[in-house]
């Protein structure tokens, strides 16, 4: 993996840069489609070539694990074997979905313990078992096992949390040092800067993380219920410390308004669940704004689904057909829904991009943010 | 709407026609994918085309008549440009589905009046109204309103409901004379055969019906219960009267086997709901045999879904990817599924047309039969 910058904005900290990967390069800034157990939902990978056009996309280790196991996945040559996904691929650590299951995991030094939510079996991950997994997956960008606290701990707990860490980390980087890649690609090891919503343990993760020298560098535990300006008061502090030459993900960030905001404090990578998720409850990401595609003022509108986006199903369907697709829980309407939103975030980070390499960032951004944040 | 026989098989009753519509032609024997609401389940317009080269989908009247509602149809200048379907649409009169609804409906002389299953709402459906409704669906073409009994009436319910379906066929007749297409294509009316498994209630009504002379005859009142040998008796009976020169189409007939019985028997046009709900649930007709795709014995298959079908979805993805997604209750499991079934339909007619075509239909089917109906 190589990580060139090309360009940075005159008047904000927004980049513009190349990720290569054995499976393509991805130009930054970038959204992430979510493909958590093997399948973005309802959205076949021709589709996310040629509609969403996405660069890359994410898959979900602890899901992977369970469904369809490390097994299967190695017996079908990785994860781009088995779901048919020819571009590059990132999976987190499973440590964030493992965290979330509160009453069903325990956290020691070693790793954590956990019951699977589909039978209730138990697990255990540890720093060098998430390598073994990611190794088997075969994913091009693996992450280290965090521990993701919630965003209310005390400042004591987030420095506990914050050592065992980078422990972790410093585990994760050696067994990746140890293994090869399965399946004849290379795959990189991104560590995650942790440390809540406190500035200080936030710096603390950073500094020691750089100094482990990863090739690339998470910003974990935001977007869990923190304010949108604490999240961007972290964002800050850490890409102070970041290097600049290194690509920086922030994880399971966000709204539109999000992903802009963070683009401007020096952020090339995103994911979020929210474009597919939303999608399937009606809520669809326009060009011209947000709408609720289940309310009747829909019904007779028979203009195209999103003027503004040069897309099959943008163009297409009308907003009408869409909204009875909805009202009658016909399948098609998740999928044209998934979609819209995929294609719609992939979009705005390429006019991000463009913007970003003409010096208008700012400008663009000042614009085009409340247009895509308003309600219709 | 214009049909040509094309051809006969030379050792069955098997046919190749050419049906020619304002919105294209259909080469038959052909398989018409189920659209109930608008959308046929899990499947594009696009992929309709593409990936199952359907030439003809049907739409159901009774459910687009209650959502999306004849006012939005005809505001969106009918299904055709509602749902971004540019070939043949075929609608039923809806009378098999408000039959189906039981005790929420009452036959008079005058048509049947229903309750909603939405809403409990109250609506009539009569000979003159289900004509207007598909004009406003702008179906090429359109059925009659029949009385579809359950399979096993008494003879006598049986002439009697009869006399009804061929007073209501005349009264469709010439409220569909009266009336104009509103969307600048032509739309034909076919008549529908009744009699439930009494040979001569069936002569009988097609007798009557073909002395009426439409354009096109279905078979209704099939494939309810009644055994498959009675079905094809039906069949038989019905095909000796009807017209050579006119399509015949059986109305909700069934698995490939009863298809290719069928074709033999002088059958051009059919439709059902296999193939589509039965994916859903996880069974998956191909050219090598039907399979549940949930079963563990796929769990590691790295085989194509189908090898012996030329689509994205047969040749891209495993059987272990699909039953993955099926366990995993990933909607892309249910698109795929569906497109594998519809894919597999039209290519069987398509194969048997050009067997027809080459008069090696008997061997042919004799061959494939057994092939496509084993478990695998």
């Amino acid at each position: 993996m190589h990580f060139t910058l090309e360009h940075r904005d005159a008047n904000t900290e927004a980049r513009a840069g190349r990720l290569e990967t054995d499976h393509g390069h991805i130009e930054t800034p970038i959204f992430m489609p979510v493909g958590t157990v093997g399948s973005v939902k309802a959205v076949q990978p021709r589709e996310l070539l040629d509609d969403v056009q996405a660069q890359i996309i994410l898959g979900n280790t602890y899901h992977l694990y369970l469904r369809p196991g490390t097994e299967i996945l190695k017996q079908a040559g990785g994860l781009h074997a088995f779901m048919q996904w020819p571009g590059p691929l990132l999976t987190d650590s499973g440590g964030y979905q493992v965290f979330s299951l509160a009453d069903r995991r325990k956290i020691t030094e070693e790793g954590v313990r956990f019951q699977s939510h589909i039978d209730g079996s138990r697990h255990w991950f540890t720093p060098e078992s998430v390598v073994d997994t990611q190794r088997a997956i075969g994913s091009d960008i693996m992450m280290v096992l965090d521990e993701c606290p919630p965003g209310d701990v005390s400042k004591e707990y987030a420095l506990t949390s914050n050592e065992l860490t980078l422990r972790w980390a410093a585990r994760c980087k050696k067994r990746f040092a140890e293994t090869e890649p399965p399946y004849g690609h290379h795959q990189a090891l991104f560590a995650i800067v942790q440390g809540v919503v406190y500035p200080d343990v936030r710096r603390e993760s950073a500094k020691r993380l750089v100094e482990m020298n990863f090739p690339g560098y998470a910003i974990g535990g935001l977007s869990v219920g923190e304010t949108a300006e604490n999240m961007y008061a972290m964002v800050e502090v850490v890409t102070e410390i970041l290097p600049k030459t290194k690509p920086r993900y922030l994880m399971g960030v966000g709204t539109p308004e999000n992903l802009l905001e963070n683009i401007a404090r020096g952020i090339d990578m995103f994911d979020c669940v929210m474009p597919t998720r939303n999608g399937r409850n009606g809520m669809l990401f326009t060009s011209e704004g947000i709408l609720n595609i289940r309310n009747k003022k829909w019904e007779a509108d028979f203009s195209p689904l999103d003027p503004g986006l040069d897309s099959y199903v943008a163009q297409t369907f009308t907003k009408a057909y869409v909204r009875h697709l909805f009202q009658s829980k016909e399948i098609l309407g998740l999928q044209i829904a998934s979609l819209q939103n995929l294609t719609f975030y992939v979009w705005l980070m390429q006019e991000a991009r463009r913007a970003i390499l003409d010096n208008r960032f700012l400008a663009w951004k000042n614009e085009i943010q409340p247009r895509v944040s308003r309600r219709l």
